[in-house]
């Protein structure tokens, strides 16, 4: 009975799981937070824009995770041994690209760059590079307007060449010293595989393909003359970078000796390419055409998926559409909110300074009917990714009384976020994209039934949990299976190793009803401060929210 | 060595001072809890609109702070006997009408009513008759434009008629048990005058003339066809009310001796008409055309004069202009804001839930830049009385980030109240009221440094305090002193009784030019919301403030 291990780097820790291939039991995990910053993530408190990571904690993390996930498999199933793990996935953050010397080896591990940030890996959720992504975006509108068209008509400041830029900017030392660039998720499959020269590193089709502007459709990476048009350096950049970019399918190496040893496992079984880890997680839901897989966690990132032979127009707004993206044989659909649990977050520890309140605050808020509290939020806490792809956006409450309690305002955060989520929902419908139920998966969906149910009112929606609370990581493992042989294809791994819990969330008609009206009001909104229409009448919508209050407090 | 007792009624609590007629200065003062409901106001849970008093709190704090004032008098100035007592003033919040029978008794007196809401005195701030003072203005602008002109063209809930009207609406029984209607501030001099005919109660000009659409030009209260058209039930009751209202040169009468008895002071001595608690604090604050006295507490209202001879145009949005309503001899002008220090102390206790904390994060708050949280925030959690007139309006905040603190918020609604002051100016000044300077009083300016610099960098003016911290009562004790001989007129009595605090605050110009860009960006705010303007076009909003956040962070 074969077995593989999936590991999950996320933004606060990374986890690593031992699955069994035949039915996609979790026979052994464990999670290891980073060790440098403040929880895993490097900050820096006059620029609340930066969010950087240490390389070496993926190592140390790889390492520690694993060892204990096997130990606890060895403890749980005494028939388990570590020979019988037969592949390796893995998935990560991104675009979370670091720098790398010559041999592949992170910069911070010179000691002229180790306390440097940016020598470390510029994580996700870094938005320094806003000014170069509008740059980028404004060129490429100038030059190559086909590569805009691709990824929702602007270029993001979470991705590759804004990053890669803004560091040559800021800090050439650093851009100079940097042989090669390479993204969280190819690194770490890289490392494991033995890879010490970058160019010889394979690359996934999402973040090193799709978020560097990569298409096979225009020879890879974009052109040397418009890198030129951004800055030459970019341009001599690109010929160390790589030439293809591939899909789960590929294998990214296997297993060399020195981690073999490391970890205890048989050196030269098969490393499935590095996919973002919503992309593995969205296969550990079970993705499928019609379902639409919500990776609720800081942020959310939504995954849709359309068999490849149909053809998929570029839809506004919505940062990618790439052919194998998430699950081989189709394109994958991303779409994403810059910050859901990030918000809930910043309320309780930010503001009220108590990490402890999101118990007795739910338990407070789902006493409250729809608009019985009369607020309305903004969830662009970070920004908003889609579909306005605007980083330069912030957070707005409105309709606050003498009365306004914090349960309130905490309901009013989780409204804000299933409208948010709503928006991505109506546009990709708009374009053809079939959403029929909705998947979920992340610790929040699967430990706060208020806000899963408030989704599913607010999008009309079956709301539905991964079984497994840990897809990312299953995902991962699924890939590993595949490559390793042990299933044929994606979809036969999927229909063996994954499932749904037995709670599912239907939308309350009354509720609804008053979501909707909400959500009129959360689009005025949405246009008016997202820039979307040029003049906005807004002076109901206080009064609206105030009559709504009325009739749902009586 | 005469002195006068001056009592003022706030919202939560009384005070009573005796003050030296010569100099000003204050001997002895006490200040009583009104015993009902949650700190004085009886509330509805269910309706945050519902704010009613208990009449039998009014006569209880009348009788125990003037006792312990004059107890502490006469310890603190050995020489100070009861008899040099030469008059009485007071003040109290409005418009705050309560029910009375034919004997001028509150309603509450009766078992069948003492404990219904409807019975007791209806507080300034309760706001249940919105949709009645509504249709005031609606039947006003058909019937009888010329009242609105006076009110700023808006009738208020706040005010007398919507409240009594709410009230035969909501509770027939009590609208009929009701022979007359009384103003608080008209109640308790004709309590100590012993007067136990509601006819005969000697009514001030502002309250029970003004926000009771009195003018003596149209011969006092709105005439009978008018409220007819309302309900015929108000045309009814107008014969039961008054035919005449007083500015403050009059006397309401004399210590009957019930009640000399009670405070054990001389029967017979001059009590000056009440006025609203804010009118004398103006004239405490040493009020004279040219100076803009705010009295800044829970809400906050602001007093203008302008000399009778002079003619002031009606001014949008400015509910009073009225001659003698502050000062005998000047037009009196008040605007105000709905909530001031209740916005500071909803975040404290309402939201942070620890009502210690106004200190620490003032303190974290004065080391911010203007501008440099990024924040923006609308003061309506109380709706807006000047210059929108609407209470169908909330509060508003937007600008956050994930890293927005407590202290940042706590910034931007004081900002957000310094704005909605200037709102005020802007609008005086554009009607040709000087606004030279500016004396506040009310403990949140005596004790907030932090609000009175924000206040001067965003208003441009000089910020003064008044010398008395308890400026309604001392202009109820000026009063007192001019009806009772002491002083010939009001500016004579003025400059020997009244001053100013040592520290002025003074605009800071790079202070002031930042916070000209985020009053340009509250204005678009304030008129996108507040319906002034029809379109508003306010995608810049969230990324100025960005910038304005960037540079004030270098």
């Amino acid at each position: 009975m074969p077995y593989t291990l999936g590991l999950d780097y996320g933004t606060n820790s990374a986890r690593a799981l031992v699955v069994d291939c035949s039915d996609g039991r979790e026979v052994g995990t464990a999670v290891v937070d980073y060790p440098s910053g403040n929880q895993g993530v490097i900050l820096n408190p006059a620029d609340h824009h930066l969010a950087r990571q240490n390389p070496a904690d993926y190592l140390h993390v790889l390492e520690r995770a694993t060892q204990l996930a096997l130990d606890v498999a060895m403890i749980a199933e005494p028939s388990f041994s570590k020979d019988q793990i037969i592949g390796i996935g893995m998935d990560g953050t991104g675009s979370s690209p670091l720098p790398v010397d010559r041999h592949n080896r992170p910069l911070t591990s010179d000691p002229r760059f180790s306390n440097n940030p940016n020598a470390h890996c510029w994580l996700w959720k870094d938005h320094t590079s806003i000014p170069e992504a509008a740059a980028i975006t404004a060129t490429a509108r100038r030059l190559r307007p086909h590569y805009l068209a691709k990824i929702g008509g602007t270029y993001s400041s979470e991705w590759f060449w804004a990053k890669i830029w803004h560091c040559l900017k800021v800090d050439p030392d650093v851009f100079e010293a940097a042989w090669s660039w390479v993204e969280l998720a190819d690194f770490v499959p890289a490392v494991l595989a033995g890879v010490t020269d970058p160019l010889v590193i394979r690359r996934g089709v999402c973040m090193a393909g799709h978020k560097a502007m990569y298409a096979d459709e225009w020879g890879g990476l974009p052109d040397q003359e418009f890198l030129a048009a951004l800055d030459p350096a970019l341009s001599c950049l690109r010929d160390r970078l790589y030439t293809k970019a591939h899909d789960a399918s590929a294998i990214a190496g296997h297993l060399c000796p020195e981690w073999a040893d490391k970890l205890g496992l048989a050196p030269g079984i098969p490393i499935a390419i590095g996919e973002m880890d919503v992309h593995y997680g969205a296969i550990g839901c079970g993705i499928d055409e019609g379902t639409l897989v919500k990776v609720i966690g800081t942020s959310t990132c939504d995954c849709a998926v359309v068999s490849a032979g149909k053809t998929v127009a570029d839809i506004p707004g919505i940062c990618g559409i790439v052919k194998g993206s998430i699950l081989p044989g189709y394109s994958g659909i991303e779409a994403g909110q810059s910050a859901v649990g990030d918000i809930f977050k910043w309320f309780v520890e930010g503001v009220l300074e108590d990490g402890d309140l999101h118990g007795p605050l739910t338990a407070d808020a789902s006493a409250l009917k729809p608009g019985q509290a009369g607020l309305l939020a903004l969830d662009w806490n970070n920004g908003n990714r889609t579909i306005l792809v605007d980083q330069r956006l912030t957070g707005l409450i409105l309709g606050q009384t003498l009365y306004t309690t914090r349960a309130e305002i905490y309901r009013a955060l989780i409204e804000a976020t299933a409208f948010g989520a709503r928006v991505i929902i109506d546009r990709l419908r708009d374009h053809d994209v079939p959403v029929e139920r909705i998947v979920c998966s992340g610790g929040i969906a699967e430990k706060n039934p208020l806000l899963m149910q408030i989704y599913a009112d607010v999008t009309g929606c079956e709301m539905s949990l991964s079984r497994s609370s840990q897809a990312c990581a299953l995902g991962s493992a699924i890939a590993a299976a595949v490559v390793a042989g042990a299933h044929p294809d994606f979809a036969t791994a999927q229909a063996a190793m994954t499932g749904l819990k037995d709670t599912t969330y239907r939308p309350i008609p009354r509720n609804r009803d008053v979501y909707q009206e909400l959500y009129d009001l959360y689009r005025s909104l949405h246009d008016a401060f997202g820039g979307v229409t040029e003049s906005a009448s807004l002076g109901h919508v206080m009064k609206d929210l105030l009559s709504i209050k009325a009739r749902q407090s009586l």
